[in-house]
């Protein structure tokens, strides 16, 4: 009989079916825009997982027709209503960024990201750290980073020039190119590309009940600790980048012209 | 008049045309599945081969219609029968496979791979460390490693992921995926597929009246000391991971459970 | 209005629209064969680019039908003349390369290169220091290294074998395969093939307007200090590497052999 838990979180859902454990981004009216508290609870669910020994392999994937529209812009919104400056916005936003995207290196199981259709900025850089990516053929994958003023997150600096080529890699990190699911399987950055999930589940279901230690002692061969520590000081210093472009004049510009657009 | 030159050797031959130096696995009927006397004579040729001044290149390909099917089970079986315990027999296959994989990374001169059919396990691994491989159509690359309670070998947890990206490359180390030619061509692990061998060695044989030194200098510039130090860390590492599996109970009923599916 | 400087080179010609600003090799005439004083003038545009905070992206391209057919094998027959020893001629084609190389390492801005046509030797090389590639579908790829008792410059040793995979990226530093645009997309080298150029530049000017300090940062994030000192000692060992084969009987014999053979 399958143990089938979910955890009491308000912006992801969390179950485990087997050796499966499923995350789940869960918030589809906004498109699964990632808000603070919602950074926080996957960040906590990855940690969770990581010391869950009943289970051998982590999903993550959308709940609704979006993967993940990224960064919740709405609460810097918030932030400024409350009085923020710029930069306490832009130091808040980094404490949060770091152990986010840490939680992501530091998983030491396979990690496998099924991209159930468009994936925006943070929804989109931390495949980097994927073992394995599935995409629907829908999806599509945008990073504005230098467009709002912003650079790479989530070693995604170190992560897509690696994977995709330094020339797919850079039209995506420098120069805000859009990719789709084809683009996305020719450059690596995508393993698989699917049209009906079932079979995609039904796989990586098969995976899981793979030998657990086997699993794991795979992940932790191809992710040492010493490939751990080097992509945490990459987290270190794309955040620290980060909190400097959110707190610029040239950031807050950059912002506005993008919206205004979009607008 | 090309020289000619054939080693001594039970399980494989090496021969000399010129400055071209072949090695072929030669267990036909047993479809070139490795024995621990035949990785110690795959090691032994290589460090030959490196000492060998007169020989500018070395290929390496499968007598018959497999490249090689991989470890000798039956080896396992006589040290069973000689009542060695599986941590013995874990022991002595770690200390195999160690100066097996050296031999590879530390070959200082152009190795191109002919996979003149299936590949499996160990037959697959260190084609990560070719600097070239030709592929027949039919080949295909098999890796059962955690379906067998094992884990990556050959310095394929590096090679692997780092040739085919992420993706591909952990869906045949975590995931046991085997792959065609034509998908190990799509993820660089190979790259050139032929039908017709005659070609290939033509063009091999021509490869190795290049320059002698130039060739060297360029090995040794594409994989430099250092590299050749990370490399058998990475040996060093996955052999011991492999030493706890093989001496593990979950290992030995992963593979009762592969053969009985098999049988 | 556009802000458009020239500066006063013989060999290549400078220029600024805007943030974009474009170097082009200069000498259509030879095909842009790179003597002594363009390698100077290139590493000094180069550097006075990476001064000018009034760029934020530099294009390279070639004038005329050719990208460039690489080193100008005359300057070599001038030294001769000169009385300059082979030891002498290596030395200082040593000192040429190792600045020349770094300028392009160091360049801490985005880089893209517009290959216009056939590249050759030093004009594909530096290719892999480039953070994006555009090829026009007549391109073709070719470094004649070790045919002519010589190696890998530029660090293509490193930057070639990580963005085309070891096979196709050996095939072209060990083997000397020449590659069409095609081939040069799928192995990663090129990012985009193009038949009309018009679009490009739009496409460059567009990307030229983007938030300067975003574009520098991803630059930096991309190419950290760190990697910038690991490529200059890659082109160290390199140059090092090519100054024994330039002094050497059988580098100069091989070139002899290609000469009489291409005569």
């Amino acid at each position: 009989m399958l143990k089938n838990i979910r955890r009491a979180y308000s912006y992801i859902s969390l179950e485990q079916t087997g050796a499966l454990s499923i995350l789940k981004f869960n918030r589809p009216k906004k498109y699964n825009a990632i808000n603070p508290d919602m950074y926080d609870e996957i960040g906590d669910a990855l940690r969770k997982e990581k010391a869950n020994d009943s289970s051998s392999l982590l999903a993550i994937t959308g709940e609704g027709s979006y993967y993940s529209s990224g960064n919740d812009l709405t609460a810097f919104a918030k932030w400024m209503a409350q009085g923020k400056s710029q930069e306490e916005m832009a130091e808040t936003a980094h404490d949060i960024m770091v152990p986010f995207v840490d939680a992501f290196i530091e998983f030491d199981k396979p990690m496998i990201s099924v991209v159930n259709g468009p994936a925006v900025g943070i929804g989109v850089s931390h495949l980097g750290l994927a073992d394995f990516v599935y995409a629907h053929e829908s999806a599509t994958f945008y990073m504005p980073f230098t467009i709002l003023g912003q650079s790479a997150e989530a070693c995604s600096s170190v992560t897509f020039p690696k994977i995709m080529g330094p020339s797919d890699g850079h039209a995506m990190i420098m120069f805000n190119k859009k990719i789709d699911a084809e683009e996305a399987k020719n450059s690596k950055l995508v393993g698989e590309i699917y049209s009906d999930d079932g079979p995609v589940w039904q796989k990586i279901e098969e995976y899981s009940k793979l030998p657990k230690k086997s699993l794991k002692y795979s992940k932790q061969l191809v992710r040492t600790a010493a490939d751990v520590e080097f992509l945490k000081q990459v987290n270190l210093r794309e955040a620290a980048r980060l909190r400097e472009r959110w707190a610029s004049p040239d950031c807050a510009e950059a912002i506005m012209k993008f919206l205004m657009r979009k607008g």
